[in-house]
């Protein structure tokens, strides 16, 4: 697979988003946090997402000269409405002005209503947590899970992070509510691994195996559900992931003034809401007793008997990380049809291609 | 079974606290809160809970005198230290608190440490959602979950609890963060019906359907443990499960200044700690607005079609509020073990007996 440097795809994607009307450092940002994802592993949030980014600003779904507006303001709570602009700079704004108001107050949470996709939310969590904050962020999506005994999709795969930090990196959890995300199926299929019982409803109200129908059903939005974290029923917990899935849903929806569910994507544009909570370390103690706290319980989980001899225990976030250290040293690899998009980019934007096509050797 | 009229329950548990030496006023907001839980079905939280606090006040390991301390506070920040006092007069002051400091901040958060057990999280959780919060408590506990990895306990089953105001009753979330809770094993073994594989994992690191031995085992720290939302390992989102219990800790443990896992409960009592966040709806939007939008994505819930015919989507709150008109109506149900249970805290207390023992017919 070819493989190219994270740098390289940054400025790639930043040229792109900035050619079709996105603000200069708009641009750069939302290309940051999509290299971010794809150096993490996290392949399904990366450039993957770039040409329907382009597509959208140069066909006026996605506004790249939206201006963020601050709807209320109220001591330790800001309501932010991206006008429908990219999701990354305006969830950014907003973790960063969290970050500020909770150094005046204590705790700050900021609420982005008409917004569009953010990338992976561990990459704002982790940047409020390098500022001394623990952090929380979620966001909602387009309808892909069935709750809770319902026979259809009507929550987003909603993901859910957080970050505190450490004395080292931040501990950082990342995750989607559900018990596996459409990307992962989408690979799953691609590679023609076989996909697992329990994950994903079908037409039927039977839970599906078949994973070329899954995966083309997720897609076209024919009968097919993703299953929430504890699965279909309430014996192994379905009722536990489709209360947490509604929690990123209530806040980043009716508290945030977005919109949810089928309702995301309208005439109008996007309308996907995000939550940000920052609680300042140093207002709940001296920071460094606290964080010092936080490696003692860290350095114990790490020290656990493993479970599989050899396989030590893992914190959030350590997975992403090491992905990062071997994809910043060795260039991040790109499937045929990432490198298909890419090269579609660049046809759309005028901007140099990065790799062509028939250069690729898998 | 007998039956006992919830308001007598409340109050022999009240007359029981308060003659082995808590407050009065705590005597009977701890009571109101175990009486809370045997309403909603909660029965491992509720009276069956009442004998180990009275003991613990007995015995000093519980301070029925403790006064509770703010030790820090900073603008919508607080942590308190209960100085081993009972959990639910410390957490309720907490969960006031943070209301109050959220009207004035637009959000709040308070942390607790040395602390003892609260009961049922959803308790605080609701009566914040009355003041016009947006609330999640959470709470860690001695260790009995495995986090994924891991061949033994570390974690609490650790409840995460959130509610939000309708213009009816508020949605409540409360759960514990493991698949199951000790206390639903207990009951299946009581009432002979079997246990599901993957929910416990054994000495053996297999996961374990022996109920007898996994009861006795969870009980005596034998080499058992229970496992996270999600399962053992990652492939049904184990990880996941095991990163929201680790959210708990983290609140709870170092950031409120508290203990965790094995450290919980030390020669100077209970170090256990609470998190509570409470956001002014009001803060987020004209409140009579978010609240019709919340009612409407409930009502959208509700209103989806059932994944089992007849069996309509339930909310987050809905089988506990049912329980407690049920049992507001006809009493609350107590077993044999809570009965004999309550007749010994009468002994103890010198308390009136609410019930003799030989009275019960099952």
């Amino acid at each position: 697979m070819i493989r190219i440097p994270p740098s390289a795809l940054a400025t790639f994607a930043a040229e792109a988003l900035a050619a079709v009307g996105a603000r200069r450092a708009d641009a750069e940002l939302t290309a940051e946090v999509l290299a971010a994802a794809d150096l993490a592993g996290v392949d399904s949030h990366g450039v993957a997402r770039l040409r329907r980014y382009v597509e959208g600003l140069r066909d006026g779904t996605i506004d790249g000269a939206a201006q963020l507006e601050t709807v209320r303001d109220h001591g330790g709570v800001a309501v932010l409405d991206a006008h429908n602009g990219l999701g990354q700079p305006a969830l950014c704004f907003a973790v960063d002005l969290a970050v500020g108001r909770a150094r005046s107050h204590g705790v700050a949470c900021v609420l982005v209503r008409r917004s569009n996709h953010i990338g992976i939310a561990g990459w704002y969590t982790e940047r409020a947590a390098r500022s001394g904050m623990f952090a929380l962020v979620t966001t909602n999506a387009t309808p892909q899970v069935a709750p809770v005994g319902a026979a259809h999709p009507m929550f987003g795969t909603d993901p859910l992070s957080y970050a505190v930090p450490t004395t080292g990196e931040p501990i950082c959890f990342d995750a989607a509510t559900s018990i596996v995300p459409r990307g992962k199926l989408e690979r799953l299929h691609r590679e023609r691994r076989p996909m697992l019982p329990g994950w994903v409803l079908g037409p039927d109200g039977q839970t599906s195996t078949d994973i070329p129908s899954v995966v083309a059903g997720l897609k076209s939005r024919a009968g097919y559900a993703l299953l929430p974290l504890g699965g279909r029923g309430e014996e192994y917990g379905g009722h536990k992931g489709s209360g947490l899935a509604l929690l990123a849903e209530l806040l980043c929806g009716p508290l945030a003034g977005a919109s949810w569910s089928a309702h995301t994507y309208g005439e109008d544009g996007a309308d996907l809401g995000q939550f940000v909570l920052c609680m300042d370390i140093a207002a709940v103690g001296a920071a460094a007793v606290v964080v010092e706290q936080v490696d003692r319980l860290a350095d114990e989980l790490r020290g656990a008997r493993a479970a599989q001899p050899g396989v030590p225990v893992r914190l959030p976030g350590d997975r992403r990380r090491r992905s990062a250290e071997e994809r910043a040293a060795n260039g991040i690899p790109l499937l045929p049809q990432v490198v298909e998009d890419l090269a579609k980019v660049a046809a759309l934007t005028g901007v140099e291609p990065l790799v062509e096509p028939q250069d690729e050797h898998a």
